[in-house]
């Protein structure tokens, strides 16, 4: 019988919530610690659960039997956090992003090989079982010419998460140029383009965007383009349409349930997932149960240093684009930094 | 270059002005007479056509360039008007149905086939694209086990039409009846047995159903259902299902565009096609011109004589059960009149 | 904090492993122990699990921390575990039948109520969201006029099982006619009439039959049908639609995915679930979570006793139907048994 | 009753044939010429109907009798046909493009407005009941933020007529061109950028692109994408989809036919409509209806002057960004061309 994974969560909010649920539903991890400074022993969460509540991370950190540290912070100790772990032994999950920078991210990934450590990512985007088989699909169409995806989110996040949030390339794009890079491989854009607004005067002064149109072009003639909104009052939209020679496949937004009224009205059904809570469901808890799989069997990332660099860098050049209104050559100027 | 064929139409009704559109849109034929006493010269329908108006009909019958009447008279003149027609030598299309009992039925292709004339039926469904398709899928999932219909009329006909039109059975589930032989072929039921009930309290006072359910069985174990409604307020809805050993067929309703809204209350589709004049605009054009490709190429059926009384003996049947509330043994009670 | 419930699953066959896996999931409740005398402590599912396995269920009915018995036994054993149980002042959560017999099933519900203890059944597909959700939808379509279900099997049952379930009426369609209580309320057919076949001549030997279509009309008006097969190569289908005087409302299937692929040989889903256990799966655990609330909260079944009876006397009466070629008079036949 | 408008043809290609088809199916137009010097009385096309065929233009403009003519030329022509009919004091149906340039562009609507004539395009795709009720929409999502559109052509159109096409640009955008017009209503963008490439060698050396990628922005915001593709092997594919404030509008495919099959394979449907014969069947039919109404109500155009102006510019604009690889200020380098 394999061993038992112990974990502990740094950081309960939203996200760490949800590692929670997760690891309460896994037969193989079990959460030890959770580090919160916010949190007292009187609280729900708390006293439903049995792990150990923490103000700091030091004891956890000295304790041998814990395994793995699971980063759901703000994002802004993330780096300082992965550092702590990795240098006290420990195996890492986190939620992106890694550090501020393409170096930052290369120290952590540095640190864990050396180490001989795991270091996942929250990219809970390739555990979902629609994205997961529109790859599987990518044979039947090749080769794909063109990439176009949507990602809105809803509900719109507070303003004070969006303050602190990077801005609308690094916090929610990420994940999109993560899924490009999950879908289509290792594979370098030579052009980056991108149109940004702000409909919500709050979100322009930051400043930042709500709206933006991302468009990537690479050598062998693949064009992507990317739309996003920080609001869809539809549900949560996120969808991806592959074009190749051979045709086209789509992965659709998932309903909450398959019923259908027809009245002189016309047709309805219910709203898509109305968040990523609904639509993740099963792939946050997938994410858990990687990192626990990858410790036991010694397998150290989910996704490559070489791939999370990249995302982070098209994040940057987008960003370029969107704020300098003008065509990035990422080649020229992006690509001495994935070394 | 193939002669153009010559008709008359009898009736211009509601199915008669359909048959009128089709000529004008067909190259292969034109109109030369109608007769309807009950239209004037003065009428639109008239003066915007070139057809000649007559009041009765001997004048098209002795006129030898007519090739084929199309009778869409009310029901009850049908079969008079066919025996006098095949008579004249002249070719026939008709609205069902050919008369009132099997034994009428069998006059008439009798006659038709003693004078070498064609006799063509109504039947639209059968040149529906949807329910063609769905025949040519049948290999596919063979060997058919159940077969589900749903045939549900909207908007709900006049009590003045109800009255002279037989019954639900005589004038709806005749098309369901004849839809099972053009699907599964020349096959005879062993077992018919229907539940019915009348909503309206006009329609019960006919007496006539307005929502049945029939369902058959066959000795080689296929069984069926057929539901049907006088209304149905959300649109015209014929499907049909074919389950079988290797998989399932499904013809869907038609929608009259592709439009989807989504909003916070939901996914949202334009209603299904209305009514019958919407769903069969093709098929009406389509039966129309298979009668002036079977005149041309001397070809004198769409429905055989076996199939087109196997169905009324079926509407016979389902009509017996439902007013007696017992099960019909139709091997030993109808088989004998299909010979 | 609520006090966190005890419970013993009787049988860890298929279905026992589904009441286990829900327990693990649930924060609600514990698995003490397991009775199955065909396991042994060197299973995996013992190993790694926590309960203590018994041979026989008195250990676990004396033991005072134990508040309710999951009963998943092969079905001739449900009734007397069921009794003992109860006997013993224990919550029973039970997989249909609770018996042989309107009888047994009276006395079972009787002896509950005697004892103040739950007695829930495993109707899975009341728990089912899309069911839920078509229940939530009838005001709009409101009155309904007809009910169709669809219920198909998938992969065909072992011919051991099939010996021993019954027929198809108590074993599969048994779930069919709770439906269409759980939809429409307690409502007494006047009517039933029912067709079956046996394509399998194995089924056919038992005798049973493979195929069935069973319709059941009511006093208001209302006709239902419902068509069953023990295979359906395409997937777990199980579909209902309700036909009202405003509108139609349809349950459709799950899908696995959302992905659809489009080539040149036209456009292409992923089946349909593939089973129960993917269909039902979330069912699965809300029927034992709300066995536990109900055990917490007072709250007595989840099914009362004259809807559990209704049920179990239409799938006799279906069965008389089908075997007999008759229309049977429920009222007269079967309505007595009721009280 | 309304006069019946005379009609002449001028090139009976592929687009000319559906102008014949059209005006064959409609009462309220007669065509009395055809002007094609590659046709001869022998042939089907000619035999089988009644116009009277023409070497040159001549005979037709000075027939006092004929009212408009339709321009189904190589493209080439279009210019002078259009001024030399518009000149004989003719109506003007043509296909795109009115000319070479805008200059072109202007001389056409200014000649038709000086002489009081009716100058019509074929921009067929506003006549498209999806589009026109994904116009209808509008509202309920408003405002609307982005836009995209997928244009993909199929099959691949003959070399021949690519090298004589202008460009993709101005070939096949410019109907998508035209649809943001007809959609969002005269609208200039602020900026236009492009992705191209070529995967047929052939397209390559012409130089022209295969694969496309247009996003434009707008002052206050609207950002829109087109890609399109000169092949498409799962059949002619025309989306637009509208994401607004309030909701998301879709304008889909239509499929030939409503039949689902479902295997073990999965859920299979045919093809979407093969290519734009099959999808515009109808528009065809309805841009002529609306061209004859047009004659007989006075009224001049269905796509005004600026409409047609501001969707050549684009089209200048997104070849100028695709072929420089920068982004167009369309303010700054077009909106001039526009007075």
């Amino acid at each position: 019988m394999i061993k038992k994974i112990n974990l502990c969560i740094v950081g309960l909010g939203r996200a760490g919530r949800f590692h929670l649920d997760s690891i309460n539903q896994l037969d193989s991890c079990t959460l030890k610690y959770v580090v919160d400074p916010s949190l007292s022993s009187n609280d729900n969460i708390v006293s439903e659960n049995d792990f150990i509540l923490l103000k700091e991370i030091e004891q956890a950190l000295v304790d041998q039997e814990v395994d793995g540290i699971i980063i759901s912070t703000p994002t802004q100790f993330h780096f300082n956090c992965i550092c702590q772990s990795l240098k006290a032994g420990k195996h890492v999950f986190t939620e992106k992003p890694l550090g501020k920078s393409a170096k930052e991210i290369k120290i952590c990934f540095d640190l864990a090989q050396k180490k001989g450590l795991a270091l996942f990512l929250g990219f809970q985007r390739r555990y979902d079982t629609n994205f997961i088989e529109l790859r599987n699909t990518i044979e039947k169409i090749a080769k794909v010419r063109t990439v176009k995806m949507s990602s809105r989110d809803n509900p719109k996040p507070s303003l004070s998460y969006l303050k602190i949030s990077g801005n609308i390339f690094h916090d929610m794009l990420i994940h999109d140029f993560d899924m490009l890079l999950f879908l289509m491989g290792y594979k370098i854009p030579i052009s980056v383009f991108a149109y940004g607004h702000a409909y919500d005067p709050e979100i322009k002064k930051i400043p930042d965007f709500d709206t933006v149109l991302v468009t990537l072009k690479y050598a062998d003639g693949l064009i992507c383009s990317i739309d996003t909104s920080r609001t869809a009052v539809y549900g949560y939209d996120q969808r991806i349409e592959l074009f190749g020679e051979k045709g086209m496949a789509i992965a659709e937004n998932q309903k909450n349930n398959t019923v259908q009224v027809h009245t002189i009205e016309g047709g309805y059904q219910h709203p898509i997932n109305y968040s990523f809570p609904q639509r993740y469901k099963e792939a946050y808890r997938e994410e858990i149960s990687d990192f626990v799989k990858g410790i036991q069997a010694g397998r150290h990332y989910n996704i490559p240093k070489k791939q999370c660099l990249l995302g982070h860098l098209i994040a940057d050049a987008a960003h370029e684009s969107a704020t300098t209104n003008s065509v990035i050559d990422f080649q020229e100027k992006y690509q001495k930094e994935l070394c």
